[in-house]
């Protein structure tokens, strides 16, 4: 399926608009809006961040309200996250916006899922955002163009805009349904969304008919494995959140059963959106200049294997190995043993860029030849790092990437 | 007491000498040998990595075998960790070196206290280590000079020698102990010691008669509170120890009760030993420039209060922060949400500097003058953050440091 250009509105039923209301004082886009035709079922996680911004405290209560039904809309702001002022002013902006969008749809407040992505501490500025919720509510339209506004709206420190999108036939109602998704997250990135997440936010639309128990299932299962697989600087951030609103305009017969064959079909498709865009995240990682592809196998249980991706990619002395290009593996073996995960360093297996490099307990003896491949692979755009526990049956693939002079710049040259 | 060239030699009992045996390619001393003219009790802490490097397996095994009772040295290299070499050969060379040590002062091997810290993943060069340790048998004396060569020849990428040392009269007996410590540390810094530790390493000896059992509480207690309160880069390495010796040469009655007024005093004296030390190793941190001292305070437990430390010091945002003096308060908050502890946002307080920044879940409106004030917290040599969680009655201090482009020039533009 070639939609290139194509995100949240490929699905049938949705319109989305992306505007620029002044949030950002370099008038970039800051206001993305999506409404659906037809009440969807909808699914959301959220940061696991004890301190959480407004939007995931509303969006969150909405869809326990609702029971996942009958939602309209999503709106997310980005320059100001509305968050540390959770007191009642937060909580206020963030209903108001929902206020605001939800005339647009034409429904109501509680049937709208907010997001803000951007400073902290700041008051909203209401006036700009209602404004802009307006603005975007005259130009909502399903197409490339929409598609590109809303992914554009949602970005805040990112380089590139991030989308995907699956087409896949349900086998057992024979229906084509497709999937499109747009997401945003550059620093702060290790999330731990719970029921499974940097600021990240992620935007899924389908147009599959999902019972909303069943299609928050699918949810939580593809963010715990691909936007918690993810680390740009291992900092959690406040208001991560990933939200998947279903439509239902495909006209294919509900998906009320999770182990069902269509569900089955769906969650894979839903998977590989999850994870293109994960990936697209960690690609544009702060600084990032090289890609660290970790790949966990033979863990006790899931838990560990994600324990050794995560303390493999959160590694400082492996990122700068990685940023260095130095084939430096006993610190991968050091970040593999302070994982916390079963780790017997006797039957430990490592591979390097595909190279074994350490097993059994003992590093294996290298000839110039195999240093210099070794090398070579360290030298790449993206290193591959292989890690078999030979302790069990579970795995676990994780994206990183290196550290370098350009994130400390980022993050440490401008003032607040 | 003014003992500034003093350490592990200051209490009575104990000689050292510090030489040069070839392991480091530049020449500088590379193997530290501490003898006790008398049995001591002994107690030891170790990383909680589950590699670890043959030195460790050695050192505890010693410590179970003997009961914490009749050890006479301790021997420790540099310039080569003998880890990730865990098969028979790294524990070979392991014993060898404790045999030579044991040699040198007249005891079975399994009476000495082996460590080893330098490069991972290569053999030790045993003909190097063993002419050194006998060379370094025969220049052992008490003294600031050997205090100073044991103290430089235990150091790797360190800048600077770490040494403490403290006297106590104990209160019971009236006897007048000492205490002296040694150690080294500067990368792979988040000591996670177990019973509580980078690779650090410490040497402290005491010339008081401590039961085995109290000694090993003591310094268990001392490691939590000091060396697994520090992070330079959150990475805990295979080899960290501390080893605490006593041998009872200053003839107080033996503290055999972990509650009895003499071992309360000498607990506290040891932990002023230790915090200096760990405060030294932060100090000559991978790339430091600036301090960042923690008071977490209201915890509902010391764990949560030790994981908040522990979030805000590993933070790469917060260490970012730091590095650029930027009163960016609301990353401080994001790592005390993330941190895993039971906070409540609405009652949560943070200070930077002294000053409020952050009350029952907003940030505090400042006006120019206190921001002023605040910039120039941030902009000292030393950032003090103070965190009250407002659940319950547990604290920890916690030392960290900022992320500077040194720490990355440090580990990643040099190739191994």
């Amino acid at each position: 399926m070639n939609h290139a250009h194509r995100s949240i509105t490929l699905p049938g039923g949705f319109r989305a608009a992306g505007v620029a209301c002044g949030i950002k004082e370099s008038g970039k886009p800051d206001l993305m809006l999506l409404v659906s035709d037809v009440p969807c079922t909808a699914a959301g996680t959220f940061t696991r961040n004890a301190i959480v911004g407004a939007a995931v405290v509303v969006g969150r209560r909405n869809l326990v309200d609702r029971g996942g039904k009958g939602f309209r809309a999503a709106v997310c702001n980005s320059g100001n996250a509305n968050v540390m002022r959770i007191g009642p002013d937060g909580l206020a902006d963030a209903e108001a916006m929902c206020r605001a969008a939800a005339e647009a749809a034409g429904c109501e407040a509680s049937a709208v899922l907010p997001a803000s992505t951007g400073i902290i501490g700041r008051k909203l500025p209401m006036e700009k955002v209602l404004a802009g919720v307006a603005d975007a509510a005259g130009r909502l339209e399903a197409g490339a163009a929409a598609d590109r506004a809303a992914a554009d709206a949602i970005l805040t420190t990112d380089l590139t805009p991030k989308t995907a999108v699956r087409g896949v036939t349900l086998p057992a109602s024979g229906t084509r349904v497709t999937l499109g998704g747009i997401a945003k997250g550059s620093g702060m990135i290790a999330p731990a969304m719970s029921p499974p997440t940097a600021t990240m936010l992620a935007f899924l639309t389908t147009d599959a008919a999902v019972d909303p128990g069943v299609l928050q299932a699918l949810l939580t299962r593809a963010t715990a494995t691909s936007f918690n697989r993810i680390s740009v600087d291992s900092d959690t951030s406040t208001s991560d959140t990933a939200y998947l609103l279903a439509s239902g305009a495909a006209g294919n017969p509900v998906i009320d059963d999770a182990g069902s064959e269509d569900a089955l079909a769906l969650a894979e498709a839903l998977g590989e959106v999850c994870g293109e865009l994960a990936e697209a995240i960690v690609r544009d990682g702060e600084g990032m200049t090289k890609l660290l592809r970790v790949a966990v196998r033979g863990a006790a249980s899931e838990e560990d294997a994600d324990r050794v991706g995560r303390a493999i990619c959160d590694s400082p002395l492996v990122k700068c190995a990685v940023h260095g290009g130095d084939p430096n593996w006993g610190r991968f073996v050091m970040a593999i043993g302070k994982s916390g995960a079963a780790v017997d360093g006797t039957r430990l297996r490592v591979t390097l860029g595909g190279h074994a490099v350490f097993t059994d307990g003992v590093p294996i003896d290298m000839n110039d030849d195999a240093e210099e491949k070794l090398t070579a692979a360290l030298r790449g755009d993206e290193v591959r790092v292989g890690v078999d526990l030979r302790a069990g049956d579970a795995s676990a693939d994780w994206l990183g990437c290196d550290l370098s002079r350009a994130y400390i710049a980022i993050n440490a040259d401008y003032r607040t």
